[in-house]
């Protein structure tokens, strides 16, 4: 393969996260399927050297992504604005690759991020809707969405989310900036659409288990900031299903 | 099991048709995945008899369903209320009961139907939509969208349609009333709804693939009414792939 000089191109992907254990390669798991391993394979066998990708977040297994962030380098003669088509090209169908450019050394698809959004599906209709199965949690029972969203109006801002991350995580602060958590209906649809700097493991998954104890009346909405203060993983609600979770978007800074 | 008075069931159902080769057992052929064979499974295994099911449609493989028919016999004691539930509950979950009513046995879902409609799907955006992947037909070229629409038009009304019929049909009358024929634009999204009294054997997949042409600027819109007048399937453009296609809706007599 003819070499170019050393790049580093950031892409943006959409992939159906339900047949991958979900974004992050496992040391010592080759057997696993994730989607960073697919797109490695893919990226070796497009430019014939190893690639390392860098994602902005790392999803978990059954979790899917709408704009998912990632970077990598290469020397590859292929075109940057080539790759969504040949990468396209190698890769399963549940991965998509939707555009690519070149960035400086100093992007950082994690690091650079200034925040990401994320949209968590329910399907309130008495029998699931079997198009969105894999995309949706199916919630049949009655929900107080009023209360659900005086409940979501708690998480707005900066805060010590220890309550809303998966116990054992190791990080340096708890502490992150929600901008917006909204609770959007349509029809028999309910999707919560939260925004913030950055977000805990299992974050998104706690808070939706959380609102929706909330909305089966099993945890008043003025519940929300005790358990916030309480800093403890058991004050919140479960952690809901990975398959209603979307990684919508990651932001960066102008340029970027 | 209990024994009841043998009565007449009707089913509106919904199904994802990826995994299924078609609605229709095929004779000789057990090994084959069918919509109707697994209900017919799931039936016998619920009420301990065996089952016949006939449905209003006979989706090809890769069809889906929003809201199919269907109808069963049965002497089962489970209330016909309770069979949405019941078969939900022992079938895979890309095939759901939506509704269940007891019918006279009068009824028959195919033969009392008045009309049926269908939705065809394209995903126009440059890559697909990874989400819809199995539900869509990407169609990432230009389209004359106006003389499609101008196309689709001249479909409306009651014509021979033997041009948009898969050779070797055997059928009585290639006459069929098309009551509706409009393409909806939405974004990246393009939809054909179509509704009949009837439909011939691969019908809506010939008209989605002339329309197409015409989009593409291979056909004239104006060619239709000749298309139709020659009674050719030789002179209409290919057959579309079945995956963007779906039954939306039977209709019957009111009460039935």
């Amino acid at each position: 393969m003819v070499k170019e000089a050393r790049r580093r191109v950031k892409i943006i992907l959409s992939y159906d996260g339900t047949a991958y254990q979900g974004w992050q390669i496992q040391a010592g798991r080759p057997d696993l399927r994730t989607i960073q391993g697919t797109i490695e394979k893919g990226l070796t066998r497009l430019t014939g050297a190893p690639v390392r990708v860098i994602g902005a977040s790392r999803t978990d297994a059954g979790v899917h992504a709408r704009g998912q962030v990632a970077h990598f380098e290469t020397e590859s003669s292929i075109p940057t604005a080539s790759f969504p088509a040949a990468l396209n090209s190698v890769l399963p169908q549940d991965i998509r690759i939707l555009a690519a450019e070149e960035v400086s050394s100093s992007f950082h698809a994690q690091y650079s991020a200034l925040g990401k959004s994320y949209l968590y599906t329910i399907d309130r209709h008495q029998v699931p809707d079997v198009f969105r199965r894999h995309y949706a949690l199916h919630v049949p029972y009655e929900l107080n969405l009023a209360a659900m969203q005086r409940a979501a109006d708690f998480f707005v801002g900066t805060h010590d989310f220890r309550s809303f991350c998966a116990s054992g995580s190791s990080v340096k602060t708890f502490t992150r900036t929600v901008t917006h958590c909204q609770l959007v209906e349509q029809n028999s649809w309910l999707y919560l659409k939260i925004s913030a700097n950055g977000f805990l493991y299992n974050m998104v998954r706690i808070i939706i288990g959380t609102l929706l104890e909330v909305g089966r009346g099993k945890l008043a909405a003025d519940a929300i900031p005790s358990i916030i203060a309480g800093r403890d993983r058991t004050l919140a609600g479960p952690t809901a299903p990975p398959h209603g979770l979307c990684l919508w978007q990651v932001e960066y800074h102008e340029g970027f």
